[in-house]
């Protein structure tokens, strides 16, 4: 198997995962069927369709390759139909959320760098690409994204996408600062889980 | 008339009856004058800008020509100053609504088949066309989308929109094609207005 | 220093401003630091992204250039410690906003001309650069847009870029379209501010 193939399987779990989280969010939403087919397919792939709609990667590799497509599918039917099992498997579908969270922040960052941005925005992309989905997944199910109050997850995704962009700045290899960074943000997320971390507050109350 | 031209009166009746959809969610929300013609636009035209992002076939259509844009705004400007009537007539409202959801599913797949886009990826960008600008609108006026929970209008899109990816990969005109995935469309998204169709919700009490 | 260094500078300050409301609408709703980063990355930027993207001028101006992402994230960390100041500071805040918003409005319309964009479109495209990150920033925020609502803000938005556009029909020299046009909006702000004007709201009740 080359690293290439090993890349879009990898890319392909990612977005299971994700699509994962999504259905199971529209099931707690009460929505229906199609209501959990597209919150699945906008958790799973609206990160990559973020970015590369602002890096003009258009079409988006989702659209020109359908196997990419039937991934949320799927995961939607299967969480539609599981999701009692699904839900009380909590711990193991937040490990692999981390996962995707470390995979999609790493590759999200290089594709960038490939389309010509400098490190800042390369990172910020990679940052989108990992988050994004979560993010239009909970606008579209009607809450504020919970990566703005509840849980420590943006920022594990930026380091990694931050390493990976210093990395190509030094000139390593992609696969060391790809194994680097998403290992830094896979261990910072689940660190965050066990250990419930959240990020700062603001002080006081706030003025109306 | 040339087909073209039909094409084109088609397009601007079929975001003309989906802004007069927007504008009156506006007016039940007590959004004002700008909300209203905001709403209605998003509503008549953000199906098709989404759809054009995601083909990179931007600038979409609609910012190239303004007769495009002074539709919706003569249709948030008519709902707002009689809504009253047109929400009692919630019938016409509710056909024309289906027969824009018809068109815009044609037409969308079509254009992103000319854009390049295989038959899966294609029937799903003339989903989004027709769908679309209603998730925009509904996600606008703070609500979870009414095609997530309570309206059987996704799958008559979706049906329309693969009939028609599929009769262009048979090699079948695309008249014959357009007239039959409409009307599947048309009837199927009737039926379920008559009938009080909803797609599956899901089964047992969702953990938390 | 050049017209051209002017204009990056006023860019930056309207940044400022506008990541600043972004962040005190995080601070109220309880979000914590990420979200007020995002909050106001999203208020400063997210107007010019929506009308980068649809223009086609992608990747967006802020992200081939990382000062631009500086800027939202050292508003965002300001409001995050300084928000009870910042809170009470509300009329220079409304003051500094009202200057971003007619900054903006001139600035995108004439990138839209610039982009081939008719008069019509590219007033539009202005007023979509001065409002939609306030849009941006409400719907992440899980609240429907203020501009749909209580303020008189879009008005003046589009009557600033429809100066602009018109201006250059006319083939008045920018400078002088884009000062009359800025302050146009800058004037009607600031007097709907002062004097409490709204956009009209719909008479009579709704039907359901």
């Amino acid at each position: 198997m080359h690293a290439a193939d090993l890349l879009i399987v990898l890319d392909l779990a990612g977005i299971f995962v994700f699509a994962i989280s999504g259905a199971l969010v529209a099931v707690r939403k009460h929505l229906d069927l199609f209501g959990a087919l597209v919150l699945a397919s906008a958790t799973g792939l609206g990160g990559g369709f973020l970015r590369d709609v602002l890096i003009d990667a258009t079409p988006p590799a989702a659209l020109a390759d359908w196997r990419y497509l039937m991934v949320p599918v799927a995961a939607g039917l299967i969480t539609f139909v599981y999701h009692p099992q699904l839900g009380r498997a909590e711990n193991a579908v937040n490990f692999f959320d981390a996962f995707g969270l470390a995979l999609f922040c790493v590759t999200g960052t290089s594709k960038a760098i490939e389309y010509g941005l400098g490190p800042v925005p390369a990172a910020l992309m990679g940052m989108v690409t990992g988050i994004g989905g979560g993010m239009l997944r909970d606008v579209l199910a009607g809450r504020v994204p919970v990566v703005f109050r509840e849980e420590l997850y943006a920022t594990p995704a930026l380091a990694g996408a931050a390493l990976v962009a210093v990395g190509h700045e030094l000139g390593i290899s992609f696969w060391v600062t790809a194994a680097i960074g998403g290992l830094v943000c896979l261990v910072w997320r689940l660190l965050a889980i066990v250990r419930q971390w959240h990020a700062p507050t603001p002080r006081g109350p706030a003025s109306v």
